[in-house]
Order: structure tokens, then C-alpha cells, then sequence
């Protein structure tokens, strides 16, 4: 859609060629500690955390353009800690350095739920390989979906391909949660009492 | 209670020393493969799967006496394939020698909530090294609960201490599973909706 085009063609925060850019998000954020958000939706989720967490640098990544377009118009002014890319994440290795990310956040992402179509999910072993090159040795990816065939299928994948589980919950908001922003998205889920899936890997 | 002690006491099935019995059980059993099942409760899972598998060996294992005796009285006549033990899995390594199980199966087991009680859950890092001594090098373990808190602390804990997970799901009967039997307990969550966490893991 062309006003969601120009849109991102003209928002300061959306970084245009993050090619560019790669070695360098620490000093453009102004932190030391960098978290991406891939598929970010309509940006509640990278918002939210970046208020809650002012100390971090917030990338939020988004291949659609009418969603990715709503979210950055949600982000409004220009921060010192928030940024967006455009793009698909299936590139995510050309934009960040090796270790470069700290922190890696799925937050309800597409279940792609035929077979043949596993490989877009973004828990396939293909995005698994890109993940442990842009993170730090420390770093770690966080999971959250509703959807339970996407929760078995990704904690076989990362099991697989070398992760370690490090927290794991199959009803996340069955305690109070503070720490962690809940979306539009999420917060329909809860509202119809299904469950939370949540998980938390490390590299080694 | 006297009724159950004596039962026991006098049951064919029941193995009333099950130390002496070491290394002899697929001898027993009639079987090259052993199949055992710690907290039976009432018996219905152990003697329904000896029925469907009767290649298999299958030992059925309860701490509790009058549950203990419920099993076996359900279970009533002796077969060549189903024998069971009235006593407590912790010590497990005394019955059965180093490899000499197949297949490990923990249904429902307590979940003992507290944090106190932790060390009596069946999946606890204590019980996961008998586990290790028993099973073949082939074996698996699986097991089932309606528990959400008890399913997560097991996945963490048989990852901590080297075991594999092959097989996950977060809710088992959204398809039918004609293979594995259903007990009269699994069959009252799921008349109330609640989903089965299930989980088998290898050892390398």
C-alpha cells in the first residue's frame, strides 16, 4: 500500500539499509545490551519494552509493510534506544555482526502450519544457524505463542540444533509476569483463557 | 490396611523380592524387552498396554499398598508378560541390573507441589540417575501428566542431567493415540478439557 511505502520511506526510525549498520547498533542505540524483536506485528510488544527498558537498544523487525508501517506510526517520536528495519529476517545475518545481539524475542510468530511450509517458520533450523551467529555467547531467545504445534515443533528444533532450555512454561501467564509486556495480541489470547506457551534458550 | 497387606502378600504376580530377581527379568517376562511403569495407581495403564503389547515384558511398580493392591486384584490372573512390584522407586537401582529395562513410563505422577518436596518427584535429578543405571542404551522414558508445573520442571530437570527429548507435546489427545492406553484418570482430564503434557526422552 503506498502510504504504508512512504510512510516507512520517511521515518526516521526505520533504518533504510541495515546492511549498513551492521558492527555498529550498540553505538546507534546507545547501549550495550541490543534486543531485536522479529515480526513485531503491529509494534506493541517493542514499544512497551523499550519504555520498560530504556537502559537496552529495541530493534523491531517486520517483513510486512501495512503492519510494519502501523507499528512504526505507533512508535512515533524518534528515541535514543528504539529502532526498525523493514525487512526479512531471512537476511538477519547481513545486518548484524557476529554476537552482535544480546537478546532475540518471538512473540507469536506465523505458525506456517502445513509441512511444506515449515521452513518459514522462525524456528526453523535455517533461522536457528542465523540466530547463533548474531548473538552474543551470553545471549539468549525468548519465545512466547498460543499455538502448540508451534511451541513442540520449535522446542525440538532448537534442542537439535545445539540450544539449551533454560526456562520453560506451559502456561506463562499463570502467574503475574511484570517484567514482560503483553500485546494486543497476546492479551486476546489471555482474555479467552488459553494458555501462554513460553520459552527461554541459550546457546550453550 | 490388613486386606491389602494380605493380597499382596499372597499374589502370584506380585515379585516379593524383587532384588533376587536382578538380571532375571527377561527370563520372567518372556521378553527380550522390559517395560515398566512407576506409580501404577490403580493398574489400568500397566495391565491395558500388557494386553495391547504382549511381546513385551511389563512390570508394574506402586509404593502405596492399597492402590498396590487395587492394581494387582484388577489385575488377577497371572500372565506370562506382567509381574509387579509393591515398593518404592528409590530403589529402583537394587531390582534391576544395569540396562536391563527398555521403556520407563510415568503416568501422572505426583506432583508433590512444594518446593520442600521437590526431591520426591519422580522426575527428580536423584531418581534421573537410576533411571540412567536401569535403562538399555537404547531405552527411552516417557511420560504423561495433566501437571503443568510437574511437566516443566521435568523438562528442565531430564535436560540438566544428559537425557534427549525425541517426543513433545503440550496436548497429547488433540489427536487420537490408539497406540497408548488411556486410564480411567487420563479419561477424567480429558472429559474436563484439560490438556495431557507428554514427553519421551532417549539417552543420548
Amino acid at each position: 500500500m503506498k502510504w504504508a511505502f512512504d510512510f516507512l520511506a520517511n521515518s526516521e526510525i526505520v533504518i533504510h539499509d541495515p546492511k549498513e549498520t551492521k558492527g555498529r547498533w550498540k553505538e546507534i542505540l546507545n547501549s550495550d545490551i541490543v534486543h531485536i524483536e522479529i515480526g513485531t506485528g503491529k509494534g506493541d510488544y517493542w514499544i512497551q519494552m523499550s519504555q520498560m527498558y530504556p537502559q537496552y537498544g529495541w530493534i523491531g523487525i517486520e517483513k510486512n509493510e501495512s503492519v510494519a508501517a502501523l507499528a512504526v506510526r505507533k512508535s512515533e517520536e524518534l528515541t535514543k534506544n528504539r529502532r526498525f528495519i523493514y525487512g526479512d529476517a531471512a537476511e538477519i545475518d547481513t545486518w548484524f555482526d557476529q554476537g552482535e545481539i544480546d537478546v532475540i524475542h518471538l512473540n507469536f510468530s506465523d505458525p506456517w502450519p502445513k509441512n511444506r511450509t515449515s521452513k518459514r517458520r522462525l524456528s526453523h533450523a535455517s533461522f536457528l544457524e542465523k540466530y547463533k551467529y548474531i548473538l552474543h555467547e551470553n545471549g539468549q531467545i525468548q519465545m512466547k505463542t498460543d499455538n502448540s504445534s508451534l511451541f513442540e515443533f520449535s522446542i525440538l528444533q532448537f534442542q537439535e540444533n545445539g540450544f539449551t532450555l533454560k526456562e520453560f512454561s506451559v502456561d506463562f501467564r499463570r502467574e503475574v509476569h511484570e517484567e514482560d509486556a503483553i500485546s494486543e495480541y497476546e492479551s486476546k489470547f489471555m482474555e479467552k483463557g488459553n494458555p501462554i506457551y513460553r520459552a527461554v534458550w541459550i546457546l550453550k
